[in-house]
């Protein structure tokens, strides 16, 4: 049986890791900075070592091909290089480097594949210095215009565009060159689940739908000795409530649904004084459309009954919305299967987070595998998953790639 | 039946009002600035105009006496001249100038006391700039020691003992010297009660006790989304229980109970990630201490719960504590006498509000008269009080300090 070598992976690893290193074992390098230019032309100069063909399109999305027996679209892997600013060296990174150590280990062992295979990196994944996130993915893939990147702008006010072309990563090869027959990501959890059940490979079936609620509650000011309770408008007492209903919310959904008040800011903020606005964000994402339209629903009604009886002015502001994204059973099964034939504990399983693999689920068969983050933690210097983890989901992304290469799946 | 001239004192509210005058007809003397200086000069002069005898202690306090038919020491009104940064034209500096309308009007009828009268205005008042709150009362009264004075510094770092000094307020008559038979000062309630229902005197018997807890909850900072709720410890979720707790406790408890959450700080406050700490302020004031005190463990012992059931570290810090003080029946029953025999609706209440009177109580007769604050807006360039109900007020302070200064309660 074909295996991947986890030391040479993990060499890799390491070595970009040093690419805007910062204190604590972390990495930061923001899209489209010298840093990242840095993180692209090591990675760039690794693809070309491995004789990959490497185009680059109009939005700096980063594609080697290794040839097939047959022409046609390629197999595609691939995830992004780019960090937030207290980053790890997994988040992204793992999913590039596997795809470099898979076509490593097949030239290796002299193994040719019946479609092509690629890897990719894709530009602002993180949407850190330029939003939306995932902006290189979905501009390649249709799903945003392109003048979009002339529309993003950086805190100091630098375009997506402008910064792409000063460090020289702004390509020519046309978006509608890349359309591959299908398209595997392996990425870190960035979630407790598989490490807490014990659990090595998830096999990722969907992406959470996500809503985000701003509540805006308004009341009045009052002084907090002379007022007496039943004469206030306290806009702070209705975040309270709305805060620990989102809870109990979730909890009545049950299922995948999570929710999280994540932000809470009361005007004037002063212990003495009674809010007179409150502002609360809800962070609501389910596998399940209805489930999340009906929590939306819930939240609207409580937050107008909790005003209505304090007597408070409110709105539900709708921040972001995505709806859930359906991976597809067939590469779902083969990435379940590689698992088990392997001997590793494998997990079907939802993302909570978004990636660049949704930009592709609409237009190819597509799926994700997820190796275990240690206690969780990612968008952290503190953020690791173990060498051993790491060779299980680089062997299960190669006998996927190698088994999507050769089945059609279509 | 004697009565003072409304007129007359609106006109002096208002050119004081003058001084240090901002935007939306609000006041900014902030306690020792040039704006303070040039607000005593104008009450002092006006003082003197009325033939009283001024003295200045080392604390900047300024008193102008009567003097009566008999010696000994005075009945003494007065409040305070300084300012919150955004305040109004009534709050304290009625107070002093209903004082002095009293003189006038006592002059003009040729009425002559048994015991001196005295006016007073007391430095610092507000706390905003140098604190404690009522510095200069406490301190005169015996309550502060004069060291307090070298020790608080503004946020240049200037002592009160320096800008004292800068602004030529530093008196050398011996605080032993305001000893006062009685003292009763006249305030806006800075509060909705007489206003809502209707009655234009407050007859205060009390202020209320205050404890200021302020409350941290340590949870783990976790991604919104990859984070089953299971395996969340949210130190938001705890601060929106408590929130939601701290009124349903002073609904428990009745009577005079306010409590109030008027800050909640998140970290990292970011609507994905799932809040790592959470930082409650609660203000609870009552006129019963051991309610007060009750309260506090409740809130020990629901902090302490919720904390074990979301897995949170906590601890409940106390920023300021002060005891409920009660004023004198007799000097409140003679509030309540002057104000029904005028033909004023009168209501006993409690005070929500820390103030000057408090400094006296301990050592004689004090009780304080409370006018309506239309909206019961206060700290606030809206503030704002009838003329009416200012006219009416200041007559009650005149029949109350007549009285205290004729019989003898002591």
């Amino acid at each position: 049986m074909l295996r991947i070598d986890g030391a040479r992976l993990q060499q890799r690893l390491d070595d970009l890791g040093r690419v805007g290193a910062i204190e604590g074992g972390g990495v930061c390098r923001l899209a489209l900075t010298d840093e990242d230019r840095a993180g692209r032309d090591l990675v760039t100069g690794w693809m070309r070592d491995l004789g990959l063909h490497v185009a680059i399109d109009p939005a700096g999305n980063v594609t080697g091909v290794r040839p097939g027996r047959e022409g046609g679209p390629p197999v595609l892997t691939g995830s992004h290089i780019d960090t937030v600013a207290t980053g790890g060296r997994y988040d992204g990174a793992l999913g590039v480097l596997a795809g470099l150590e898979v076509v490593e280990a097949l030239n290796d062992a002299g193994v040719e594949t019946g479609a092509p295979l690629a890897v990719a990196f894709f530009s602002n994944e993180e949407g850190v210095r330029f939003q939306p996130d995932a902006m290189g993915s979905m501009i390649q893939q249709g799903h945003l215009p392109p003048g979009c990147m002339t529309e993003a702008r950086d805190p100091e006010g630098r375009t997506y565009l402008a910064e792409l072309e000063r460090i020289g990563y702004r390509g020519e090869t046309p978006f509608e060159a890349f359309r591959p027959r299908a398209f595997v990501e392996l990425h870190i959890e960035q979630g407790p689940v598989l490490e807490r059940e014990r659990v090595t490979i998830g096999a990722v079936e969907s992406v959470q739908g996500l809503l985000w609620l701003e509540v805006e509650f308004r009341g009045e000011a009052n002084h907090a000795g002379t007022t007496p309770m039943s004469l206030r408008h306290d806009a702070g007492y209705a975040a309270g409530c709305l805060t620990a209903f989102v809870r109990q919310l979730a909890g009545e959904i049950g299922g995948h649904q999570v929710a999280t008040v994540g932000s809470i800011r009361l005007k004037p903020d002063l212990a003495n004084v009674v809010p007179k606005q409150a502002n609360v964000t809800i962070d609501m994402r389910n596998t399940d459309d209805a489930a999340l339209r009906h929590a939306a629903e819930r939240i609207d009604a409580f937050a107008a009954e909790v005003a209505r009886e304090e007597g408070l002015a409110f709105d539900v502001r709708r921040l972001s919305e995505h709806s859930p994204v359906s991976f597809d059973p067939r590469v779902v099964a083969i990435i379940d299967e590689a698992a088990t034939s392997r001997g590793y504990p494998v997990k079907r399983m939802p993302s909570g987070a978004s990636h660049d693999a949704q930009a592709f689920a609409p237009g190819c068969p597509t799926a994700m595998i997820f190796v275990p983050s240690v206690g969780g933690i990612s968008h952290n210097v503190r953020e690791f998953t173990e060498t051993a983890d790491i060779e299980a989901g680089t062997n299960v992304l190669l006998d996927t790639m190698v088994r999507l290469a050769e089945e059609d799946i279509q």
